[in-house]
This record gives structure tokens, sequence and C-alpha cells, in this order.
């Protein structure tokens, strides 16, 4: 294996960002800074700003993605990540993508070697789903429908609308052209567990999970919690959390090591304690990296609200509401991003799937793509407590930074 | 067994007031006229009317209890129930109790044989707990802590002070006087199937259960639902519907006939479909006419939540939020109750308990009292399909007019 150019990133310089950056909106060691609240706009103005003075074509587009255009000859490639937070999020969610992409940005222009090298940097909007699922990102590729901007709202029912208008964005996004880029970069905490608790530095992503959800519901009587002896009620309720268990039984007898389901809502209709539920709503989300085994695990929780919908008395519905399909990241990429890893961090490094869906699954599908993680401390994230080493936070940069460089080399 | 006086009740007038009493607040074929509501005080306003043409000194009191003094020599019998309706209500709950009151008062005083009878009648507020469980008979009672005026609050967050305000009420309620009542009787209807299913008219209650209610907390991690294996969560939600499958199966193992168990609000937190439940609250409501029961089911809670909390991965956490003992009631006021029931449909009544706590259970630590139920149309209630045949509400009002009678003539 031929040694890689190594790219001299700053690391203080990269750390200095990244906590000015959570200034912005910030709560404790974390930030409360959703999309399109005054924090995330004021943020997005500095990070304008920092493209600027990178010597990046920057502006911030209708629907609020931060793009900075790199002036130098194609091919260019493109790294991406978010600065919007959760409702109350960490503060390297995202954010240490974009802060990445802006220091790699200028390591490769302050180095006479790589200073012709192309990079265009981006935060896309709403990568946390306030409004819209991935809006920024779907934007910018085309795959936005177009009444999403006239009809997408908060689940407190603010309207997306509503909030471009206070945030001054006319809902227009910056649309990319394909022939412009050689691929597209990401770099992101892993959001979980396993780096850390295998004790690596880096994880070189390979594909990223599938996900469908479904809404789950049970209907049955709604009655006086004293007054109905329990062989008279119809409890949705409790059939539904009798459902569960069996259902995860089930799933736990044909789980792979890396299908996940989760049950993150529940609703209980009218929702007092002295009335039998008469309705429960729940969600499902079901995750893997196998088509196949996806579609199995759907075919069970089908089978179940077929049969047990007599023996809990209620009837079932099912309704499927997501259907993202697993994602194959380009084999030549990872290929650089593992060879980067090794220079960088010896046998601390592992390729590894993603549970969590991210916007380089969007890329791929246009350009060749790849994703870094880096260590989550106790596997913690959308949390205040989020956090990150910054030793790894650097070696996940220059990681990244050399693999950019690379890139940019075998396609000139 | 000496033949009872059997008055001679208008079934036709207790008919048109109860359908008169339904267009306060109307809502299909129920009700929604939750207390101080306009609905709720329009309705107080009528009943006071009917109140003062049958002859009553009537008052509506501080808290909105509307209260019929019969200026007639003691001893005096109270009847109460409530007009109250839960958010979306059936037309019967509660209204029934207080129109059969209204025709018993009338019917006494029309016929010489029963004109120098003394009925007081009561519709007490807030019997539907939408600030605080039986308010008005509590204030009536000198039960009531002085600060709940000043505390109680609705779900959504209004508070008591203001609704009181709004309707015009200064928070102070009448106090009854112990020496003027020789007791208190009650009809209401069952408010669960028993009656209808074993096709009784009349049910007349021996003992009200008791009901001791726990909120129930499980505390785990949240995080991310894609990227958190399954073995390394700690899931909240998850926990607490393993929890339930077990403790319904232990319960069921441990029932008597009458034991009900209810878990009828359920909240995850942060509740999103992609976050793992990071806290899940339960309320579990308990209810029979054994304390001796109640309190081994007590323990079969306590018991499992400091063993299964290692299995689940969760800490749990349980209070006790309400502990009200079951109640016997008298039984002179029953025999007198049962011999009216058996003249007016022999073999179609029953001794029954009652599930749901009524102000009976208040008022019979005060004063001997009796309870009588009609059916419920396929035991429903609290919804707007709650129904009763005519048939079996004149029947009711008749059992209860010739009880009262007897009751008075046994006290004078």
């Amino acid at each position: 294996m031929q040694t890689m150019k190594s790219i001299a990133i700053n690391p203080d310089r990269l750390l200095d960002n990244l906590y000015e950056l959570r200034k912005f909106g910030q709560y404790k060691t974390g930030v409360v800074r959703q999309v399109y609240s005054r924090a995330d706009m004021d943020s997005r103005r500095w990070l304008w700003e920092q493209m600027v003075q990178a010597g990046l074509d920057a502006r911030i587009d209708g629907i609020g993605n931060v793009i900075g255009y790199s002036g130098k000859s194609l091919p260019t490639l493109l790294l991406g990540s978010h600065t919007d937070s959760q409702p109350v999020g960490g503060w390297l969610d995202g954010s240490y993508g974009v802060i990445c992409a802006l220091e790699i940005c200028r390591a490769l222009a302050e180095n006479p070697d790589t200073a012709h090298m192309s990079v265009d940097i981006a935060a896309w909007a709403d990568e946390q789903n306030t409004y819209h699922d991935f809006l920024g990102c779907q934007g910018f590729l085309g795959l936005l429908p177009p009444q999403v901007i006239n009809t997408a709202i908060r689940n407190d029912g603010h309207r997306l609308e509503d909030a471009l208008l206070a945030a001054g964005l006319d809902g227009i996004s910056e649309q990319f052209l394909p022939d412009r880029y050689l691929g597209y970069l990401g770099i992101h905490i892993e959001q979980g567990p396993r780096l850390d608790i295998a004790q690596k530095t880096v994880g070189v992503v390979n594909q990223i999970a599938g996900c469908r959800e479904f809404s789950v519901s049970f209907f049955g009587q709604s009655n006086h919690a004293g007054s109905t002896p329990m062989a008279m009620r119809h409890d949705a309720g409790l059939a539904m959390m009798e459902f569960v268990s069996v259902l995860n039984r089930r799933y736990h007898q044909q789980a792979t090591r890396q299908s996940v389901w989760t049950i993150g809502e529940v609703q209980l209709d009218p929702g007092a304690a002295c009335v039998i539920p008469g309705k429960a709503v729940m969600t499902l989300q079901l995750r893997d990296p196998s088509e196949k085994q996806l579609e199995r695990m759907e075919q069970v929780l089908w089978q179940m609200s077929r049969v047990m919908h007599k023996g809990l008395k209620v009837d079932i519905q099912v309704e499927k509401t997501i259907n993202t399909p697993p994602v194959q990241l380009d084999g030549k990429v990872q290929e650089v991003l593992c060879q980067a890893a090794e220079q960088h961090c010896p046998q601390r490094w592992q390729v590894m799937s993603s549970g969590a869906i991210h916007n380089v699954a969007l890329f791929s599908r246009f350009m060749p793509s790849g994703l870094l993680f880096v260590p989550s401390i106790g596997g913690v994230s959308h949390s205040v407590d989020e956090d990150t080493s910054e030793e790894d936070l650097i070696t996940g940069c220059q990681v990244m930074a050399d693999a950019a460089a690379e890139l940019i080399s075998l396609a000139s």
C-alpha cells in the first residue's frame, strides 16, 4: 500500500471553531439550536463568514443551506454535514462534520501542494427533521417534492412556511450540478457505543441501515376502570403492551447482530387513570443493513397483527409510514478512507455499518460517497452529555483530510 | 315481609326532565358539560329553577353545588348526585340520580300521605374530578383541605380559582348539619355490564370497592434508535411493557372475581419515533371490595419492582398516589332498598358491589347511606353511547322513591 500525502490540518483551529459554534444556543455542555431558530440563523451567518474568510464563494440559500463554492478547477469534492440540533442536542452532532469540512478546506488551501484542490463545503438545513426529513440536502439534490415547503409543519403545529418567512428565507434552494462533483464525504460522531467499546478511533462506514417505520393501532372499548370486570374488557393499552412483549421475544429470536427495533412513541386514548384505554397507537421502527432481514421483521409484524387480535380482544391496524432501503457505500471511496485511517491510527479503526441514516445515503445516489465515524463516549447522543475526546476529534479530521486530498488526486 | 307504600312518581316528567337536562352541552347522544363550563353553569341555573318550582329553598353555593333544602320538619333524607360530565360524557352519568331526586321530591309532595316528608336534594360540583376529586360533596361534608380551592388545576393547567371566578362563584361551599339528616340515598347507572348481562333491572349496592393508584416510573437511557445495538439499550418504554405483561399475568393468577387493574395513562420520554425512551411513566389503578386483596395486589407490584429492574436494565420507582379504602354500606338501608326492589321488579334485581367510587362512600362516613344501580346497556359509560332503557330508568326511580318514603317513615 502506497503512503498517502498527509495534510497539515490545524488542530487548535479545529477545536476553537467547534467551541465557538457551540456558543450559538449553548445549553449546559450541549446546544438548543433547532433549525430556523434565532440561534440557528445566527450560527449560519457566522458559518457563512468563516466560509468567505476561507476563500469560498459562500451563500445561505432560500432554505437555509450554507454552501461555500470553490473557485478552483474541477473536479470538486463536496464535504457536508449540518449544524441544526435536536430540541435539546449535543454539541458535536452534525457540527463536527461541518467544522471538519471547513478545516480541511483551509488546510488544503494553505499547503502549496494541495492549494489547487477544489473543495465545496456545506451545512444542510433541517437535518434533524424538525419540519421535514433532510429538507436541506433534499432541496439541493432536487429530491424535495415542491409542496413540502408549503405544507410541512413542526410537531407543535408551527408551519415551515412561517419559519422560513421569520428567518428571511424565500424557500428556494440551490441546485447541485452533477458534473461538478467527483464525490461526497462526510464525518460524524457515531451516536452509538460500538467504537467506544471497541476502543477504536475511527469507523469507516460501508453501509447504512434501512429503516421501516410503522404506526400500529389497537382498537378496543373505552370504559370505566372501576366497574368493568376484567373478563369483559377490551383494553387497547394492555393489548398493545402484551403485543409488544410477544413481538420483542420474536424479534430477539430472529435478529441479526445489527437488527434494532424501537417503540419510541405511544399514545393511549382517552389517557386517564380511571378509564380503560379504548385506543392505543404506537410507532415501531425497524432498522437493519439487510433488506431481507427488514422484510422478515416486517412479516412478523403483519403475521402477529393478523393472529393476535382475537386473543387480545381488540382490532389491530398496521400502517407502514417510512420505508428507506439500506445503502451500500462506494467501495473505492471506502478503500481510500481505510488507507488514511490505517496511516493515522493503525489498528484503531474498523469498517462498520451505520444504524442511523445520514445525508450520505442521499448523495450516494448521485456520486461516489463516503462516511467516517469518530467515537461517542458511552454511546450517548441527542443529549447534552454527548462528547468525544479531543484526540479522536483531531484524528478523525486528519483521516478525512488525507482521504479528501487522495480522492481529488485520483480523480485529477 | 310487609308491603311498602308505593309512591306515585310521574314517569313522563322524569324522562322529560332527563331529556331537557341533556340539552345543556348536548353532543350527539351524550353531553360535553365539564364543571364550570358555560353549559354546566347554565344547567345549574336550570336545575336551581326546578328545585324552586318544587317548593325547595334552593341555592347554588360558592363551589357550584346546587342544593334544595326542604322546609318540612325533620328528620330529612338527603338525595344527591351530579350533573357535570367527563370531557365527552354520557347523558345519564350523574344526571339520572339528580333528576330522580327531583322527581321523588315532587312525587312525595304531591301525595297527601307523604307531603309532610322532608327531602333535601343536591347536585354536587366536579364529581368527575376535572379539578379535584369529589370537590363539591367534600366541601359540603367539610372534608376539603382549604388550600384545594387555591391550588387545584385541570389537566391542561387551567386553575380552579380562575374557573370559579369566571363562573361567578366565591369558592365557599354550604356546610351540612349532621343532625338534620337521617340518611343519604343515591341512584346511578352501573357504568359496567353486570346488570345488563344478568338481565336485571336494579342493583342494590352493598359495598364500594377500594382503590389504590400508583405512578410507576421506569428510568433508562435515551439514545438514538438507529445506532444503539439492542444489547446495549436501557429502553424504559420496552421495560415498562415487559413489566406490565408479567404484572398482568400475576394479577390474573391471584385475582378475585371482583379485582380489576387498569393502566389508563402512559407517557414515554422524549416520545419520538427515532429515540429510545429514556423514561416511561404509567398509572396503575387497583380496585377490589376487599382491603386484604388490595394489599396482596399492591405487594405484587412492590415485589416485582424490586426484582425486575435488573433484568429490564432500568430503575423502577413506585409511588402510591391514591388509597381509598373499600366501604361497606348500611345494612338497614340496604334491606329497605331490597324490599322496594323486590316489590317493583321481583327477581330482576341483585345485591352487588360497586367497582366505581361514588359520593355515597363519603356520605356513609357521616350517616346511613344507600346506593341503587340501573343497567348500562352493553356496560358502556363515559361515552356518548351510554344508555339505559326508559323502562329501567322509570323502575329505578320508583324503587328509590318507595325506599325513600319507607326510610323517612321508619325514622319518624
